[in-house]
């Protein structure tokens, strides 16, 4: 059970650090982490001095107490207008409110529930998000789980007959696969890409047959206790590479070890991704590679902190992020190869432990 | 092909009795209806005079061009930000943006990209959820579809065995034959209750093994083209329901009845709720219905309109409903029947074409 009180700790010296009475969490992935509760409805208000409170409505209210393990104020007639109320009763003047989260209309909603002026509300820099970045042993362990199941999935699909199905079968196929093996869910739209199709980054399987030659490219991850697992490998189908096949692999798996490489802590994550592009550029696929190196992954399957040509900041010790270069060449096919990993001062923990070598399936 | 050209031209007049000169559409389903692109970033300019503006980020020019048929512009360094010097390009000065939609930091940046003062920004009040409360020939369409296969997934999956399986076993078998029959996806996280569970109006699936004499609640849907189905049926497993199922099965039917006969053009919303508890007040059970009537249905499963205790507001024709009570006794078991509808002047067209009896599967 993860330690939600050493977590909301942490937050009160972030918030007295700015000098407020209390924050007002209302971003539901950001109250799951602070609290446990994993329903679409409910918030958390943390004064700095005082007790932790729930607010949730009348269909959460048993669900809400039973993982949270806190006594959950009912609130009626809508959540956010429901909360100023509460604020004031835990004597909090200066609040933090998620403007990243909130709507206008809402925030507005907000502000009119404080008939008194009875509280200051102050927009929040992300410090939720900034803590999530750095995971705990629970979180870890969660990824940890969600990987081993998403790489068994693989070498299962993988194993069985390929050629001559449709993509969307395939894909199918995989998510069924994580189901079985134990995740609570897909962790989020699975992208299998053949032939042409894998030179779209972000394909949308469709009834396309697998055939002889193609590439097959394969974009999922399963889901555990919230957690999510991020994956990509690239195969090829019925028969031995292609020359020009064997090179963008080979480009693309010294790139992601380059990528590997460099994620240590205290790296700047723009850094990171110039060294993979720099590797890229003696094969020429620098220009190919069109897309972000990676992300955070957790709660969210993206989530700070990101790499790539515009992103700032470090990369934190104990950072769970995906390490992902990809080259597509239109028209023809495209590889990508991507793990999940935690970051750490010697090397990374590799979560995704299947092969990265460009193997020949469906033979 | 949905004539989006004309749905804009209703916005349009809805902007020009608001003394807009352009709207900025960026809630994402709104983008979808008013120019049928589907993808994750995307916006929509729409002055009151001249042509319609499209922008979206460089992953989706291509997919932009065929699906709205405008001439994409490419927005780099984020889309919001990107989007205030195109709406100037347009000549438009007093722009409506969609303060549901927008957080308070997003529409920070919205503001500063305007670095001239150039434009005023008003706050909608949601005019294109309210065109979309009213279908048009395409969402019936897809509407009917999507309401079709749910159907005969429905039919498939009771006609097979029941007794023994989980929850989880059964849900899964479900959401595949969605997929088997063409949906193009779920629609949404299939409700499958069992026995005892069946008294939790949402209740997730389990592992929990289906036992002759449960009462099985399947609250499930496909999505076709965008659009949802949502259908709730309550069954018996193998054996002769008992009096208290029967009896509680009775009165869910009948008020049922009751909604979609109210269910007419121009009818209050709460209106419709209250006849329907209302007609629950005799058999006792009126205080064990402990949710809302319906809800519109469309690019979003619930959508405007919503029927309930505390709802505003009136029927418009053709609008696309559910009528879903639900008597539910704790420990005990629940029974919930719910409808996809049209609403007419005549009569509902009722999409979801399940038989509403209460019958015995799995013998």
């Amino acid at each position: 059970m993860p330690d939600y009180d050493a977590r909301r700790g942490r937050l009160r010296e972030m918030l007295t650090a700015r000098e407020l009475d209390a924050a007002l969490i209302t971003e539901l992935h950001n109250v799951r982490y602070l609290t446990g509760f994993s329903g679409s409805s409910g918030a958390l208000i943390l004064p700095v001095d005082g007790d932790p409170v729930f607010a949730t409505d009348g269909r959460y209210i048993e669900q809400g107490k039973t993982e949270t393990g806190l006594d959950p104020r009912l609130v009626t007639g809508g959540l956010p207008p429901g909360l100023p109320p509460l604020a004031v009763e835990t004597g909090s003047h200066r609040i933090g409110v998620e403007t990243h989260d909130l709507t206008v209309d809402v925030y507005a909603t907000l502000r009119d529930a404080d008939q008194d002026h009875a509280l200051e509300l102050v927009g929040l820099d992300r410090p939720v998000e900034e803590l999530r970045q750095i995971k705990d042993a629970d979180e870890i362990e969660a990824l940890r789980e969600a990987c081993d199941i998403s790489t068994r999935a693989l070498e299962q699909l993988v194993a069985g007959p390929i050629l001559g199905r449709s993509e969307l079968e395939l894909a199918r196929e995989i998510d069924n696969l994580l189901l079985d093996l134990g995740a609570e869910a897909v962790g989020f739209d699975t992208i299998l890409a053949s032939g042409p199709n894998s030179s779209i980054p972000h394909h949308q399987p469709t009834g396309r047959t697998v055939e002889r030659g193609d590439l097959l490219k394969i974009d999922f991850g399963a889901r555990v206790r919230g957690y999510h697992a991020d994956c990509t490998r690239t195969f090829v189908v019925g028969s031995e590479p292609a020359d020009w096949q064997r090179d963008v692999h080979a480009a693309v798996h010294a790139a992601q070890a380059v990528g590997r490489k460099h994620a240590r802590p205290d790296a700047d994550t723009r850094g990171v991704f110039d060294a993979v592009v720099a590797s890229l550029e003696p094969t020429g696929y620098a220009d190919r590679f069109v897309h972000g190196l990676g992300h955070g992954v957790g709660l969210m399957i993206h989530e700070d902190p990101f790499m790539g040509e515009t992103t700032t900041g470090r990369l934190p010790d104990r950072t769970a992020i995906t390490i992902e270069p990809g080259v597509y060449l239109p028209g023809l096919g495209g590889v990508r190869i991507e793990d999940t990993l935690i970051v750490h001062a010697d090397a990374p923990e590799i979560l995704t432990t299947a092969s990265r070598d460009l193997r020949v399936i469906g033979t």
